[in-house]
């Protein structure tokens, strides 16, 4: 096989390989569903969710920076699965999500893997203006789908309101005005009975 | 609410209705597995496929263009359905398509709504080297998922090699490459007997 067709033939394994992430299911339901998300088509729809709101950042960002960041932020899963935000993010997932992510891009042609790495790597790292306004937007769709979808996964798991709060406060460093306008809506989940304060439930 | 809170809001009630993509059923199945595949994993797969398969390009092509094209090209088909590409694409299917993209690009803050419809009216139309690099792209999956899925949606709705390569082509306008690779493949599909030939179902 001539080169060219060598090389676009590794390229064709990765794009069967990464399939796989279609069958990763995480905590939530998508409005509307009973079925759980999977991650593939969330990676669609925190992209899509990054282009809409990325006017709203707090820093200029890189907005087609940010779509390949998300396009590949949950690779890692294949290998490592899905864990739920509320667990801690240990450092043993982290690393075999790592692995994971590099095992998918030696699949492709030895050219584009360490860029592709970098960019997953400063996704996890955070300390980009991009990659902090990525990680914000990686939050606000589970957001969405409990505030829309009767707070389930948030009582599935006996998560407190300010459990909530210091898990996604990281949606205020990414977009400000966009943390204000979901705190009150965490408001009015509280008061409807949604999502529980910590203080109430120490009163039960 | 100010002004940035209320188009905020505007971008929120939009990700939340695009998320009806992730419930439109496509024809064929992801490798590995029963169930079928959706248009919102689908439209995440084919943006990275794009991105991966971008450098073979026949003309050279703007990939965050690309990308940003793929990312709203089937969101016509929450008001439309999906339909299978061996039929042919109606008029009348092409208009609900784009009178539901309308709809819902509606939603959000008005001054971006109008570059969004441009950009997903350049890939219905073909005619540039962006959008012929992007539908040739979007043909690559499903065909993957019946080389590598026992050739289930061709013998499901008895489509014959002929009609693969005819429907197919447009990979071959944007990717001369990757067209040439898929053809052989198809070739020893024919040989394993997962596709057939129309000259020989004339003899049966």
């Amino acid at each position: 096989m001539s080169q060219p067709l060598h090389a676009i033939q590794q390229v064709l394994d990765f794009i069967v390989e990464i399939e796989k992430l279609k069958d990763v299911h995480r905590k939530t339901r998508p409005v509307g569903l009973e079925r759980f998300e999977n991650s593939a088509e969330h990676s669609w729809h925190v992209c899509l969710s990054a282009l809409m709101l990325h006017p709203y950042a707090d820093k200029p960002v890189n907005i087609d920076r940010v779509i390949k960041m998300l396009l590949i932020h949950d690779l890692g899963e294949i290998d490592a699965g899905d864990t739920i935000i509320y667990a801690s993010e240990t450092p043993e997932n982290k690393q075999a999500e790592e692995q994971g992510v590099k095992r998918l891009l030696a699949l492709l042609p030895s050219s584009v893997a360490e860029g592709y790495l970098a960019l997953w790597q400063e996704f996890e790292a955070g300390d980009s203006d991009d990659a902090r306004f990525a990680r914000a937007i990686d939050r606000v769709p589970p957001l969405l789908h409990n505030l829309n979808g009767d707070g389930h996964s948030w009582r599935k798991h006996d998560v407190s309101k300010e459990m909530v709060l210091r898990v996604n406060s990281r949606i205020g460093e990414g977009v400000p005005a966009l943390w204000q306008l979901l705190q009150r809506q965490l408001d009015q989940a509280e008061q409807d009975g949604l999502l529980r304060s910590e203080q109430s439930r120490s009163h039960e």
